[in-house]
């Protein structure tokens, strides 16, 4: 079976593309990374794929101060590398709707909370983790989906609990979050590699 | 320790007030049921509770059809019971303002889904299951949580989550969630009739 050819999408440290780069070169998933691109470039994560040399791009405000021209420009880069799965791992900007109509059902997203909770609009990154500690709920966790034009909206891949305790803090719970990330992201791509995930109307079946 | 006195609402067939019966019996919870109360003439928990000879009140709206009537009958019952403590355990009536206030963090309800997902009005019964079926989504569960003048929305003491697959339907959804009801419903009971559960700001800790 050829390998599936994926484009990681990152703002930051990149501990979720490290995982799929790990998990690839173990044989586990079925793909190869033909790009890494990140909205700042200063992402830690730029220097992980450097390290495995795997290509990396910037599209950035500084290089790109106009969304349009943003747009165009991941468009392009992905369509060069002739990408067949976009994977948002902790990409920290809303995808331009003409992307998301051309990668239908072939853009996925990690967000840090079991959706419907703590997802939408105005939660991403460590405010969700605040958001669920100041809620005083006793479980949070870690959502797959697909990208479409709604905010963390799309059929939902996989999903995990994890428990939260009266003395957790944002950062406990970030710690227990990434860990199942680390764990539901490279099982959603190994799955979606092996023709394993059909989305059925907006849910989404394991075959 | 005196047992704590309990109040049990129910609904219907009572499920849990059977598991909060059997939990008493076992010794696993130090607590007495005083009275049992429906709102519904032909809940078979009613049976259960007099099979157990638990004393039970009917306070419905063919006998009381104003609500304000109402209110003041399962006041009345519950004061009249010495109740400390409040389950609602599948009553699917609004808890009035005033009973809120005289039973400030004592009254606890279980809820089948994990709050905020699937909570709030509108949300009762099976048709939280059948939204959970209709969303796509991959966790559900249940949520113990105090009674507070917003629906859905007072301190939670217990969550606890299970999987959610494509081949599920409402009513395999809702055996696995009342399983977890039958497990955390009694423990918060047990938990608060040691002590152990204590209510800070809009969170609970468990000590």
């Amino acid at each position: 079976m050829s390998k599936l050819k994926i484009a990681v999408l990152i703002s930051g440290n990149g501990s979720n593309l490290q995982t799929i780069i790990d998990k690839i070169e173990e044989g586990y998933i079925n793909a190869e990374i033909s790009v890494v691109v990140s909205n700042k470039e200063n992402a830690y994560g730029l220097t992980r794929a450097c390290e495995r040399k795997i290509k990396t791009e910037i599209v950035d405000k500084k290089t790109y101060p106009m969304k349009k021209d943003r747009n165009k420009k991941l468009m392009q880069v992905l369509g060069e590398a002739n990408v067949e799965l976009v994977v948002l791992a902790g990409f920290l900007e809303i995808i331009a709707d003409e992307i998301i109509e051309k990668y239908e059902n072939k853009i996925i997203n990690i967000h840090p909370s079991i959706i419907p909770s703590f997802s939408g609009k105005g939660y991403y990154g460590e405010k969700v983790h605040r958001k669920v500690i100041k809620s005083g709920v006793k479980v949070t966790g870690a959502t797959v989906h697909f990208v479409n034009k709604e905010t963390d909206g799309g059929p939902i891949i996989m999903q995990k609990a994890i428990s939260v305790n009266f003395d957790d803090d944002t950062r406990s719970i970030q710690k227990k979050v990434l860990n199942i990330e680390h764990e539901i992201l490279p099982l959603a791509v190994k799955l979606i590699s092996e023709g394993k995930i059909e989305v059925v109307g907006n849910r989404v079946k394991v075959k």
